[in-house]
């Protein structure tokens, strides 16, 4: 595949722009020319990139702008230090001076006299198809989610709260080298108030149905996850419950193949819980794309992109049945040209710590 | 003091107002009737809660409907599952129905044929002086925030990487009861990358200047503070760079008293930095209101608000000298009617683990 660069510098040739100005993260982190971008802006991001064939502009904030002059010696760095003009308005003198004919942007820019500038997100385009570093740093991320998912399984225990548990799993994937990790914990029976209307300080028991989603950033790249459980035996209907939604994983993560069109692997998963006549507790997206953010493709009830070889996306079913529980399954997927890859490596069902 | 319902009443009778209209997360915890509203919207917010004088009405998502309607019996909670009309189309409805003459709203609100709309942000005004409730959730989250930090510096020795000395402080206020928790290391010398250019991955050399920022939400209500420190003995301007801010600290923290002005003690801040010819240094705000989020008052270089009783906010001056390194000192202040009160208990030099 070529480089970064150079995929950016023919879209810029076809539509005939010098430049990409670049004001989100993926896309600066992507482009920059560094062994590990997210180690110079290691949060939020810089004001604005400008990218064109030969050379890299950056207008950092005041926050990142010795950081940008030591650590990218192969960049022009704008100096930005107290009293100075604000990075955008730098970038404003600068583009004016620089007689540039047309540029893209990933955001909305302010007007140039002379310079034409088309707002298109091109870094998101070339960001879809992930390269060997990509696929490098995902397979960390992924890692490292795993340690973290599996420590906190093994700390469950009646007894514990749920935040005692998330703890010791953020802690695990802290230790191991995410620059950001959360988890969100949703325990309960009788319910199905999945993210939100659940204390994260409530005492796990015998029954609940429990399930812990994630997120980690690791060299910017999201880590994420899910697993669920049940705590103890359960009844048989929170059995089945749990044995759907493992049976709607796998189904749809198997149809993840190139070619395949998203709303029909959405509707595979309606159909498995219609049958048990839970169609109506399925009631968020499938699939979001993987990557440095704002990433393609992705799968929701309104519809769903063809997936093509080189795409990154998580595969999550879950369903939240009133006077049962919630469960839900996640994994990370890699679609290459012979099919779909678990980038998430740990087992389905998680050891529990008693 | 009145309840905080009552002092809404008070506010909309004077402007003729019918209700209230909350989509800010910080006005509905604030206005609900629970003792605790953050077990029950513990992540995100409802689309919109309607407060009058005598009702609550809320419009929740799917993801909260049941844990709305199960947890706040006082409440008319609109019933929200998959295929219903959506939380804002529901409201629209209601209003048309309700013939309200005028109501007050945080956000932008749609526009209902015979209402008069307002936008007006009373909440985070009544927000502004602390209640009893407030305090009582403030202490706890400094408490919580104390132990984070304090376990974080305790881990702190030359060898280890930044992200496994915040993994134990993070862990601590989870174990403790923090809903949400994230530390920000900062460590280097010979720049002011400040919060950002830094890998977290990076390890603690004797030397250093190491400074660590958090944030933590407990019962909803930030937890902020900062420590920093020298690892080992450093040399004598890294020292003085640290006492300096320690003075700084101290000074501006004293002056934030009912009826002070915010840009004096700005200033006077920058005056003690100006003494050192470190004035340049200095580049962010001194101060942000704490409470449930978007809260006054706010201290930058721009401006600053008139401190009144009731009043809480951070204290936080740092410097971040090129050569040198950086340091911030952040706790949180509470003005009372006699004077600035720490919620923040831990010394401002932290023991370190070795």
């Amino acid at each position: 595949m070529p480089s970064r660069r150079q995929r950016l510098a023919e879209i810029l040739d076809r539509s005939g722009a010098q430049a990409f100005l670049a004001q989100s993260r993926p896309n600066q982190l992507y482009f920059l020319d560094h062994p590990d971008p997210s180690t110079v802006i290691s949060r939020g991001s810089a004001p604005a990139i400008l990218f064109s064939a030969d050379r890299t502009v950056i207008f950092p904030g005041i926050w990142i702008a010795n950081a940008c002059r030591d650590m990218l010696p192969n960049c022009e760095v704008i100096p930005c230090e107290l009293g100075d003009p604000s990075p955008m308005d730098q970038l404003d003198a600068y583009l004016r001076k620089a007689g540039l004919k047309k540029i893209v942007s990933d955001h909305l820019s302010p007007q140039i006299a002379g310079t034409e500038v088309v707002v298109d997100d091109v870094g998101a385009v070339l960001r879809r198809c992930k390269d060997e570093r990509d696929l490098a740093f995902m397979r960390e991320a992924a890692r490292i989610s795993d340690l973290g998912m599996s420590t906190a399984f093994k700390t469950v225990r009646p007894g514990l709260t749920t935040l005692e548990v998330v703890a010791e799993g953020t802690a695990a994937m802290l230790r191991a080298g995410a620059e950001y990790a959360v988890m969100n914990p949703a325990v309960g029976i009788g319910t199905y108030y999945l993210d939100s209307g659940e204390d994260p300080r409530r005492v796990i028991k015998e029954g609940d149905m429990l399930f812990i989603d994630m997120a980690a950033y690791v060299h910017g790249y999201l880590g994420d996850m899910t697993r669920a459980v049940i705590v103890g035996e359960g009844n048989a209907q929170q059995r089945e419950l749990l044995a759907t939604v493992h049976q709607a994983y796998r189904a749809a993560s198997q149809a993840m193949v190139p070619g395949a069109e998203g709303r029909k692997i959405y509707q595979g998963v309606v159909d498995c819980y219609a049958a048990k006549g839970w169609a109506k507790y399925f009631v968020h997206h499938l699939s979001h794309g993987l990557g440095l953010g704002g990433d393609r493709p992705g799968i929701n009830r309104e519809s769903g992109d063809v997936l093509q070889a080189g795409d990154a996306l998580s595969c999550e079913p879950g369903l939240y049945v009133p006077g049962l529980g919630g469960a839900r399954v996640e994994n990370m997927i890699y679609v290459s040209a012979k099919g779909p890859e678990e980038l998430t490596k740990c087992p389905i069902v998680p050891q529990l710590g008693f």
